[in-house]
């Protein structure tokens, strides 16, 4: 079905490449598929990767490029010239090559766009270095095909063939204004089916969904997905047509952001691969320790403040474990439930109605735990004054770390804050302490001691 | 720029509902988008929302229906009689109006089915049922486009104008054989720009990129993003061309399994949102729960054993929350980290390189957080053997835990069960009781009690 890459290839490349042997290289790799050749380049050296990006035409490489990993992609960029980046660069399309020319340092993006010989293909590039990654201006290309409204229809599928050709797909083709203002859209079919003396204004569809340069990539993402869109528009401040987003950007963006999302969850907060270097991945993970690492050092503070216990209800101690990672457990489950929700915008409802709700599944659940650990405390034969009280307060510790995940990211959210950092480590962490105390304190009260 | 859904605007609809305006009400939802019909129809009460689907014609709340959360659409179905939900159907795509029916009870399902007027339709959506959902079968319509190899150019284009009336969107030209094997594809373009007295045969694209029936749809959406496809076609066993998926589709399922991982990784255990009812988020959060307490009902036990530090160590007990947490974010950070390059397919080298990474950045991540703990021993004046010994036990626990995190997910892919299922609170929970028995163990050993 699909190609396969096996390590007898692989192997049978690292042979002909040693051997030189460019014209056997150049057969065997002849009608493989670019993101193909990504995946054969990712498992060669680098110097046998760089001696097949210099074989292969830059049309090819160009593509294979962009499909690499960033950090493979990388060290073979280092590699070549800026000359030679340049070349890759102008096969590319201008939202591709701009992607990869942010990558490099600013002197050497300085040195690649200077050896950039197509004019109009380097002002492109270098008017989208300008726009913030995430936002709609960063995700666009300027390849598109657009015809202004006064033209016939005639003139318009001629003039269109010609634009098409630098266009990989056309999914719409938009209708400007003189002033290259967006008016609307016109479909192939359309186009097909009208009659040859009208006048595009005619026939156009006037009405056309677009974002702006600045909107950010969520709102673009959630937009192209709600109407099922596979390109949108996007226009400037003064409504002019500037660019154009294509779903397969958008699909990886999607896919981006949903690994950012769980990673953050996850504690780990750069964007990292199992692959990535030890310093890396050390850089992601240990913030977060050391964020639970204190949080830890909080709990042995609050413990010692409660040290008159431990004569006579050591047992309250070897609940702490439980008590602590239930807080963690619960306060997780709902700032997750949370975050999703203002990720799709589909919280509905009043605050007031949403405290009912959190209270109403604490209760249940708490109940419910609370008679689990009262049958545990009848079972191992506990005094059952001291089962009453640790069920008793951990249904108070649900209680109150279910309220800190569900509203620590809703208030996160009303100050401009991404909710998506109250998950995981933080929640666990916060909640950790909260609970602890209240768990002490409540026994304190019950038990005296 | 887009459609805003104002809430001037709902009470209007709903004001117009009550006084049964239905002139109006036609009038304002006109130009209204599907997928804003469908916002429209969450914000109203269950009879007001019965009230338009039912007043609307069924191109449109076909379209809208689609795009309701289930739990909503649920209930609007609920309302209608087979022969409306019928109606609605006929409207559907074959894939969306399977995915309908499959929703349905079975008694329902076979009532609605025999209310289906256009005998074709109703063919294609049972085919369609047959498909697991999460299938290429089950994520495929059976709408596209397709040309005999035999045809000539210029009766091709008849063909498919007729053809493309119900393909909303025409990706691809599907080439097949008499036996309507699949044997390549055409663009639009090509077919504008071939010679008219050609035959399909002389002008299509033999290399065509396509799934079987049973694929897997996260292979699916993998293969999509991978070559950038806008649409794939499915063949049965035989290599017969059924049916076609696009990326829309795609697009939603990608978001959905994201959500179904986060949620996973969050302590979640069914696809549950913020507004699902009481005792649905019970189930869905309850297990992980009651999993929990169980870890922390063993390391209960587990701190009984050690019981007799109580007197000379007490401290000990008041780091058994930091220990437990730590064990538990190490071991979601790595879980989370191999569980994703699972996913992506993207984890190279032997298990012993993997098992050597591990153990090297739980050594960093682990002499920091010691070092760390020793220093906040020094602050406190905590005795500085028992600080060492925590500050090693600490250590330790972090390599366990990064290991079962590590090779807990490749153990389960390797034995075929979703590696995902082992992040979130399974990890947690495990980490927790290893990583206190390993504590108290390490410290009975160094301090002696």
């Amino acid at each position: 079905m699909q190609f396969q890459i096996s390590s007898e290839l692989i192997e049978k490349l690292q042979f002909l490449i040693e051997q030189q042997n460019n014209e056997e290289l150049l057969l065997h790799l002849e009608d493989v598929h670019h993101a193909d050749i990504a995946e054969i380049l990712t498992e060669l050296s680098l110097e046998e990767a760089t001696y097949i990006v210099k074989l292969l035409d830059s049309q090819k490489t160009a593509e294979a490029l962009m499909e690499l990993e960033e950090g493979v992609r990388e060290r073979i960029l280092d590699t070549l010239s800026a000359k030679e980046i340049a070349e890759e660069l102008e096969e590319m399309d201008t939202d591709d090559a701009a992607d990869i020319i942010s990558e490099l340092s600013p002197e050497r993006q300085q040195n690649v766009i200077a050896e950039l010989v197509d004019e109009e293909h380097a002002d492109n590039i270098v008017e989208l270095l300008r726009y913030d990654e995430d936002s709609a201006g960063g995700l666009m290309a300027k390849e598109l095909v657009k015809v202004n409204e006064n033209w016939s229809v005639t003139g318009c599928m001629t003039e269109m063939r010609e634009q098409a050709e630098n266009v990989t797909r056309v999914h719409s083709i938009y209708v400007v204004d003189d002033k290259n203002k967006l008016k609307g859209r016109l479909s192939l079919k359309d186009l097909l089916t009208a009659p040859s003396h009208a006048n595009i204004q005619d026939v156009y569809i006037p009405q056309v969904d677009y974002v702006n340069v600045h909107t950010e990539g969520e709102e673009v993402a959630r937009v192209m997905q709600k109407y099922d869109l596979e390109a949108i528009p996007v226009v400037d401040e003064m409504g002019r047509l500037v660019g154009r987003i294509t779903i397969d950007d958008i699909v990886d963006f999607i896919k981006e952001e949903a690994e950012k999302d769980y990673q953050m969850a996850s504690g780990i907060s750069e964007s990292v691969e199992a692959d990535d270097s030890l310093w890396r991945l050390t850089r992601a993970r240990l913030p977060w320790l050391v964020l639970g690492l204190f949080g830890g050092l909080g709990s042995v503070y609050i413990m010692k403040g409660f040290e008159e216990a431990l004569e006579q209800f050591p047992i309250l101690f070897f609940f702490t474990p439980l008590i602590a990672a239930m807080a963690g457990n619960v306060g997780v489950q709902s700032s997750a439930i949370i975050v999703q929700g203002l990720a799709n915008d589909n919280l509905r409802g009043s605050l007031l109605q949403r405290l009912i709700k959190e209270v109403g599944l604490s209760l249940i659940n708490g109940v419910a735990l609370g008679i689990l650990v009262i049958l545990f405390g009848l079972i191992v034969g506990q005094d059952q004054l001291v089962s009453i009280t640790i069920a008793a307060s951990l249904l108070s510790v649900i209680i109150v770390a279910a309220l800190v995940g569900t509203f620590v990211p809703i208030i996160l959210n009303k100050q401009g804050i991404d909710p998506a950092i109250a998950t995981g480590p933080f929640i666990t962490t916060s909640n950790d302490i909260f609970g602890i105390f209240l768990f002490f304190y409540i026994s304190k009260l019950v038990l005296g001691f």
